[in-house]
């Protein structure tokens, strides 16, 4: 089995998920008799965001290159960012890590070109949706991505920034959500949605998405999980 | 703000509660702006438990000491075990250790100083009631500390073992811990009661026991807030 480490509390919220899933996971495959090691460095979030926010990008490098060095140094087999925001530095890390390094977008996109997707919308944070380092990959894998228009960008972002974030579903956004969804399906073709936000599986999943959903942090988890306990 | 280093995964479910409880205690203690490093070497529970079973110390050691020394080397300015259990090694640990190691048992009976407790009873699995890597620091710190007698150990850890692990806790099961607690208290003075395993507070705390309850996850936790945000 090999051990896995982390990058986390880039927020601490996913990284217990990713925690918790991980164990379970990994140990029910194994028959309930083994446990992985798993290390995780978690950063200070209001310092990662903050360097974000200022595109300090050789800042943020240097934080998260230094942390994912311990791990190297730990003995971890694989390495990963458990936020698909500090995805934003990935290729810069990318050269000065020596072992695995499991990208979400990357684990996501080929996920995606599994399932002979060839056009997806993306629904995130503005940041998310006007970057590239979401998109970037499944373009790179052939697969069309599509936005909202910028005004309904504005409401995607809002309905994450101002009730997701805190936890909250208010049916009336989630209507408002799918009917955009509905739109991009009908006028950009889109055959599935890309849930660029850990946030936004508390609304949209399957049953209730127009297109199917593709839930990063989850097509990243069972990555994880598969190449852990590959030989 | 002090990094500090834990060594988790045994088991788990406690591993995710120090994550939690650090990251929001530490976050609301700065007011909302300074989640704090932590870095977690978080090992293999069937590997470790193997090794208590067997009471092979000194390879328990050489694996818990060489993810202590991941955590130094990482930058951890403080390191502590989340577990009690692996605390039958924690003297074993210790020469090797160059940051402040904080012990659960220690912080405990510190704690118990303070509140000015002379006499405690401990519940726990046989294991931890039999064994004095749990008592010997309240011992060490002036404090008598009295377990149930045979008859009722075997209760006490069968309760622990086959409903609490489980997260069953069964009303017949309480007032039968109870009993044993108020017995102890009746006949042999005990002040207060040291909750010695984690899912012990599933079942007592101090609205329900006889005497107050020293809940040591709970302890050790406040302490380790304390030293990660003193200067």
């Amino acid at each position: 089995m090999k051990k896995i480490g982390l990058i986390g509390g880039t927020g601490p919220e996913s990284t217990l998920v990713y925690y918790k899933e991980l164990n379970t996971r990994i140990n029910n495959k194994l028959g309930g008799i083994g446990f992985p090691e798993i290390a995780i460095e978690s950063l200070n979030l209001h310092k990662a965001l903050d360097l974000v926010a200022k595109k300090e990008y050789d800042e943020l490098t240097d934080y998260i290159g230094a942390k994912i060095q311990n791990l190297e140094n730990g003995g971890a087999d694989i390495i990963a960012l458990t936020a698909a925001t500090m995805h934003v530095v990935f290729d810069k890390l990318k050269p000065a890590v020596h072992k695995p390094f499991i990208s979400i977008p990357v684990a996501a996109a080929e996920y995606a070109v599994k399932k002979g997707f060839k056009k997806v919308g993306l629904f995130g944070t503005i940041f998310t949706m006007e970057q590239d380092y979401l998109s970037g990959a499944f373009v790179a894998n052939g697969i069309e991505v599509c936005t909202p228009c910028k005004e309904d960008r504005l409401i995607v972002h809002d309905h994450i920034a101002n009730e997701l974030e805190y936890g909250i579903v208010k049916e009336e956004s989630l209507k408002e959500l799918i009917s955009i969804i509905q739109k991009m399906k009908e006028e950009q073709g889109i055959e599935a949605l890309i849930l660029g936000c850990t946030e936004l599986p508390l609304a949209l999943n399957d049953n209730n998405c127009p297109v199917p959903c593709l839930d990063i942090m989850e097509i990243h988890i069972q990555k994880l999980v598969e190449l852990s306990t590959s030989a």
